[in-house]
């Protein structure tokens, strides 16, 4: 389902210019994947659709946007149509920041409860980071909106026609806190005066639980995907955490990673421990009964696929055409040939920030060792060996709180794609690495919380057992790997610590050059 | 005249594999370079043998082999031609680390005069380290060997029949101090019992000041040449050395850069000062009547070659090929677009060690600041600015210690063919930088001095008045990037120190890691 307009990150359909760090899109895009992918799937998989049974959906977050009380895109009203801040603003949506850095020091001041589950501090990407922004940039949008949202629950409200808010995006990107829930209108206050009544005024609807019925669908959205009114769908998921189901996620310390251009880890715990760098810790937020932890590193695929732009020589693209390969395979190919440590070589995998655990996203990549002996599969060896570092700091992060990891399910396309990465990732963390049986992971996720939500099946623990399952071959840390490993850890670290605790600022300095 | 042989760092000609970091060749190709050299240079230029009135002879330095008495190679007996240490030794032979870490020791120690004239230490490139590295490895070669040799020696002594030294090569590699002589047998005797005698056995000839006469030409080589038998053979000097006079080198405080694969600092001071890292500090060593300082950088042009090997991307070839440029220029094109700290990346150089100021063989180099919208016109960029960084180093050195520089002469490869790589070293350096008419500054170097051994001209200034000379145009600083480059220079300068000077010696423990 191509987008009209994908991501807009240098202007708008009518060719407004975009600022610099925008990712906006168009959420008429997401109704065209209803009314016209869901026929498509039910053709395609010969499915009819009076045999779906109930619908769970999963989106990425916090995407947000502002909307009308009757759920109308701001973006959609002409008078709106040349204003950024009407439009969806995508999680990696970054102009944010000083409205993310208020955000912080009032929480701090302030004392705020939601401060500590968001370890290292409210990201730029989150929801009133957003919306700070738009009352700072563009007070006539927020005037405008009536509502401001995720997009995961406007979609499920443009389903079933009643608005709701789902707890797992309210507590990971909105503030909420369970049993105790939004910050008070002081808080807000003390960010913007006019922002005083935010929650009251422009954050309505109730709270719906994970596995939770969020409304039933409506005639309208029966007749436009085929299938049947009056189906239970569930509250909306953070795309990452309906993972956790996918990848067998039923008890206390099991990782899950979900690995792409950039890593979420979850993980569940039994109690509530504050864990440095862990950006989110919410009760039930990821399996019901739980404690949800979320963590993760900013870049990854995307990393390699940086190296794989920037790296990949004309050599490399001749020496693959015999093979007939991809270049990036045949690349891939000689890394693996090499052993820990045969690449001489410890890189930072800072290449967008440090998320877990520095929560620093102004720190940036290093790579140290280079000679002139140095060669691409080398380097890019040492990109992946620096990645597995990143998931190793965050694991030592959690087990030093007393959050055990026992062990580790790997989805999302770099598990399927890459035995390379998830070897080096065994050999890094000492740990066996998992695989699930389906890697469409967040999409199983979402499966799974519809039936839940459909009461098709008791709990969530009975619907993973019947819906997901693990497959029987695994990636095992290899010793002597793991040995050499140890001592790269150890640079890693020291290398972590200096350019990223403080010692030496030199990458915010650097970024400061920029602008002169 | 392409060599035979070219340089072996794989096998022998008779299949003998040779260890890692060695570098040899065949003296035999230097013979050919005077009997077909010579006389194709001749015909090529119209010149007349009888028209060239003496001969200057610059090499390579400290290349250098064992020979017979009579001069005759060990390498061309048939009982030691499978013998890697019979052969001609380059000076990037890199096999004698431990040797060089003994002579250090030892000279320490016993407060040998030497020692404090080779700044960080004795090189494991130079003369004693590849003796010693002989009598430990193959004492049968050293047991057989009458001689060991500069070639640039042994080249003239062909040239004369008769054995001589030059100072400039003994004082910059090989421990001799004009007015004191060699070191004292205790010395030699306490680095190997059977060394004691080295001086007196087997480096003979006498020394042979700069511009001094060495001998005259033989018959035998005057029929070989087509030169005129009797004329006058200056003493050798060393390569980048001969360069000094050819720039223009006639006062102190003129600092010529010979910028190739790496790149060399010559600078004539008025006084002895001991400065650090400087590699070498010779009383007449490069102009009579000055002191003769030199520095240097042990990758420079070999850095850029690297990344125009690896960094050189199939996106890069295919964008070049449009203009039908080089994609090498291609590149340079799009770096020299760039400002001063637009790269947003600050490197250190050290892609093959430290050479100056911290004589370290073992330092790596490190790229910090990388992100995903780092291109590889920002990674080169970034490159030769550390490079000049590198440069400046060594600039802030002298002057430190009260050893002046009021402006810079670049010759060499570099500096004839890159005009980016000249504004950011006169950015960087903050200097002007001027530009010999002849680039051939080693050769045109050689010529000044057989002249002044031929006694054409009175001295060293008569002759580079008359036959040097500068360019009209040179490279000024720009005021602007020098205020980035202060603040880029800062933080190459913390790194430097960081990974320099023991408080993170992780560059170190990576090499020892590919051993393991």
């Amino acid at each position: 389902m191509p987008y009209s307009y994908g991501v807009m990150d240098g202007r708008l359909p009518d060719g407004t210019p975009l600022g610099p760090d925008f990712a906006l899109q168009d959420a008429a895009d997401y109704l065209k994947v209803l009314t016209e992918g869901i026929p498509e799937v039910l053709r395609s998989s010969n499915v009819e659709g009076a045999d779906v049974g109930s619908i769970g959906v999963d989106f990425t977050s916090c995407t947000m946007m502002p909307c009308k009380q009757d759920g109308t895109l701001l973006s959609a009203l002409p008078e709106f149509a040349g204003n950024p801040h009407a439009w969806v603003k995508l999680w990696k949506h970054h102009a944010a920041q000083p409205q993310a850095t208020r955000i912080n020091e009032v929480a701090g001041e302030r004392g705020e409860a939601f401060a500590e589950l968001y370890g290292g501090g409210y990201s730029l990407e989150w929801f009133f980071s957003k919306v700070l922004e738009t009352i700072e940039k563009a007070p006539e949008v927020y005037a405008a909106a009536d509502r401001f949202i995720e997009a995961g629950d406007w979609l499920v409200w443009q389903l079933t026609g009643q608005e709701t808010r789902s707890e797992c995006a309210a507590g990971y990107k909105g503030m909420w806190i369970k049993g105790r829930g939004w910050p008070s209108p002081e808080f807000f206050k003390a960010l913007n005066p006019s922002l005083e009544n935010v929650i009251a005024e422009k954050v309505q609807g109730p709270l719906v639980p994970l596995g939770g019925r969020a409304g039933l669908l409506t005639e309208e959205m029966a007749e436009a995907t085929g299938l049947t009114a009056g189906m239970p769908v569930a509250a909306s998921i953070v795309d990452a955490h309906a993972a956790g189901p996918a990848c067998s996620m039923a008890q206390s310390g099991r990782l899950a990673i979900i690995m792409g251009t950039s890593l979420c880890h979850m993980l569940l715990g039994d109690e509530k421990k504050i864990v440095e760098g862990c950006g989110g810790l919410v009760e039930d937020g990821i399996i019901p009964g739980f404690w949800g932890y979320e963590a993760g590193q900013a870049a990854v695929g995307d990393i390699y696929g940086w190296f794989f732009k920037t790296g990949l020589t004309a050599e490399i693209e001749r020496e693959a055409a015999g093979p007939n390969m991809a270049p990036e395979d045949w690349l891939t190919e000689k890394a693996a040939l090499l052993g820990a440590g045969q690449s001489r070589l410890v890189a930072l995998d800072w290449w967008n920030g440090s998320r877990s655990v520095l929560m620093d996203a102004e720190l940036s990549g290093v790579i140290v060792g280079l000679t002139l002996t140095t060669r691409p599969e080398k380097i890019y060896r040492a990109l992946v060996e620096a990645t597995a570092f990143g998931t190793r700091v965050v694991i030592d992060a959690f087990e030093s709180q007393g959050v055990p990891i026992h062990d580790i399910v790997a989805c999302g396309g770099l598990a399927e794609k890459s035995p390379l990465v998830m070897q080096v990732f065994a050999d890094v963390t000492g740990r066996q690495i998992l695989l699930p049986r389906s890697f469409q992971a967040s999409g199983l996720g979402a499966a799974i919380h519809g039936a839940v939500a459909g009461g098709h099946y008791p709990d969530f623990g009975a619907a993973i057992g019947s819906m997901a399952g693990l497959q029987e071959n695994s990636c095992r840390p290899n010793p002597a790997a793991q040995g050499v490993y140890s001592k790269l850890y150890a640079e890693y670290l020291r290398l972590h610590d200096y350019f990223g605790r403080g010692a030496n600022d030199v990458m915010k300095r650097l970024r400061e050059l920029r602008s002169e």
